[in-house]
């Protein structure tokens, strides 16, 4: 399993050591070629839905049922690891091969889902599960590339997305293997997080309108500095998510300035704002706080604060009997296990929507994601994937 | 006068009415061509220099006497107006016709400078002052070329760049006609500023390094947010270049952050500084009180924050025989005028090292400057360059 992650980190591989495979750039395409070749070489009869999301199909022994599903994603942030998302994708394909070399056919067919761009928006599981909407196809990914156009470039057909959106009863239940990218599991030397809930994330883009000036000529008290008021903005932001009871996260993570040049009194600013929590009431008084200091930040600095709504996702709860077999699962298999949130946004969330759903976390060594020095063991991504062909079989035989 | 204005604005022109003409671009190219044949036209023998200067030279009647040398700049900041260096252009090419016009030939060789990458740090009267650095070739202006680069894209040539380099005694006196760019003749409702100095100006590029993470799974207490530092910052800068007695001005104008998506933490940020002041110890005292509130940020936050010069212009005293020809070039053509320093830098602040100088303000609306917004009245302009033909006649007289 460690080979063949290493094998796809090389699609995108960036100076630091990690992938800046973000969905629809060429390294994405690239590893997604690697990832098919593989399933084909598995068995799957594999295909690319109309969204653009890679599936892998393996009859069972009752075709008429509902399908067993499990994958995860393969494109990463900019400057992403080598580990989010891909353990669960190599280690779903691990489990197809292993069901091969042992002759195994389970009683319902299986479904291996590679879904396309899960960190910009989830994209491709919104579209299995019937929730991507036509406007979100203008918006622009970190690839520079609108949604529509990187759908069509990974073989996706975007007049026709919404012909892939399942129907409840398709899927008996969808499970996803991923890294924890939190330091609990890690620093409590757990072996396996059988997940409860996925945290509810909403992104605006927060714009301030100032006016452009001479930063030679514009003494410091008639400015309209839409620098210094982002800057007060970021300050209420950590200050009201740090403050709040609870677990709610609250971050500034893109930002520029216009015109943009050191002499140059900043006229715009504009800056992405991220709230999660479990509780989505939660996200949403977060919000309300931070809006209720801006309008004060406004009257200070005379800078216009305006917001648009980029992505929502709701929280989502998985399955209890899944959850239960996760971690019987990971008993039999001799593995300590615990229950546990999960802070970070998944597929499994939209997937949600149309079938049960459980999730398997997997130690993130410090608890360092989304940055080249991500790192999980092999020995923690082999638990993983026997965890997940434990549960797959379990499953299969369960009653639901 | 209008006219040209109008004409030159049209290499770069910005959708909001502005233009973005920043040094080495194809507009800056197109608007030197446009700059170049009006000097012709006007009986300028004209060169470009090895440092990619534009030169036009008229004899005069003892040519053995050093030049009076006046001009300015047509390049602009990204976003910019376009009165700020064109007036001061089209303005001396205009007192070269008229003296055409009236078959005047001055005593004193007469030479017009267009000035290169006035914006990214006085580019070309550095290299005529003979204070441009081999090292400074390697910078990245706001083209995204090099100096080196764009010296040879605009005919320059980077390896002979020296050999522009004046003697004291070359040039009789210099002198810039130039919009105020600030507020104060606007406001009283004075025709021409007569500059007593140019402020001193330095740039860093301010580096804030902490640690990029997952925006969901790592909790607001074990963050290292370099947003987050970089924020404080700011705000630092501000409120210490507000509440310090004086007129410095501390700004940062320009920010990445890096990775640079929505739901990751900034690992880094890069910012820009810049403070000026009209007391070059006033520059760097009030960086001084801003470094060590950074220690403070630092601590709080995990963050690294480090320094990088940029560029750096010490102040320029103007000459007192030059501000006393101006002021009465002015009374003599029946115009108010105020004596006032410049918060901007310009490129006199180079000539004041080889040369004694003067320089020459008129009107900016509302102060607005370096923005699409930045205008100077047709009447105005005129007035300026009456004020600089005036200057000229009474220079070439005058003992110094």
């Amino acid at each position: 399993m460690e080979e063949r992650i290493k094998a796809l980190s090389q699609f995108g591989a960036n100076p630091e050591g990690g992938v800046s495979r973000v969905a629809y750039s060429d390294a994405d395409i690239q590893g997604r070629k690697y990832v098919m070749e593989l399933m084909r070489n598995a068995g799957l009869e594999v295909s690319i839905d109309f969204a653009g999301n890679i599936v892998g199909k393996r009859a069972g022994k009752k075709n008429n049922l509902p399908s067993i599903a499990f994958g995860s994603h393969i494109d990463s942030v900019p400057g992403g690891g080598n580990y989010d998302g891909d353990v669960g994708s190599i280690g779903a394909i691990e489990c197809i091969e292993l069901l091969k070399e042992n002759k195994i056919i389970t009683d319902h067919p299986l479904e291996v889902f590679i879904f396309q761009n899960e960190e910009g928006g989830l994209v491709g599981s919104e579209a299995i599960a019937g929730v991507l909407r036509d406007e979100q196809l203008d918006l622009i990914s970190s690839s520079g590339k609108t949604l529509r156009q990187g759908m069509k470039d990974i073989g996706g057909d975007p007049a026709r997305y919404k012909e892939v959106a399942r129907e409840k009863g398709d899927i008996k239940v969808f499970v996803e293997l991923h890294i924890e990218q939190g330091g609990f599991l890690d620093q409590e030397g757990i072996n396996i997080g059988v997940v409860e809930g996925i945290v509810g994330i909403k992104q605006w883009m927060v714009t301030f309108q100032g006016k452009a000036n001479h930063a030679g000529t514009t003494p410091m008290n008639q400015r309209q500095d839409a620098m210094v008021a982002a800057a007060k903005f970021v300050l209420e932001t950590n200050k009201i998510a740090l403050n709040t009871p609870g677990r709610q996260v609250a971050t500034n993570g893109m930002i520029t300035a216009e015109p943009g040049a050191p002499n140059v009194i900043p006229g715009k600013v504009n800056m992405t704002l991220e709230i999660r929590d479990l509780d989505f009431d939660k996200v949403m008084s977060t919000f309300e706080k931070i809006k209720t200091a801006a309008v004060l930040i406004e009257k200070e600095t005379g800078v216009t604060i305006t917001y648009k709504s980029l992505t929502e996702n709701i929280p989502a709860i998985t399955d209890k009997k899944v959850q239960e077999t996760i971690a019987s699962a990971a008993k039999d298999l001799g593995l300590t296990y615990k229950y546990m949130p999960s802070g970070a946004g998944h597929d499994t969330q939209d997937m949600a929507k149309i079938a049960p759903t459980g999730m398997i976390f997997v130690p993130s060594k410090d608890g360092i994601s989304h940055s080249p020095k991500e790192f999980t063991s092999s020995q923690d991504m082999a638990n993983g994937a026997s965890v997940l062909l434990q549960t797959i079989l379990l499953l299969d035989k369960a009653k639901m």
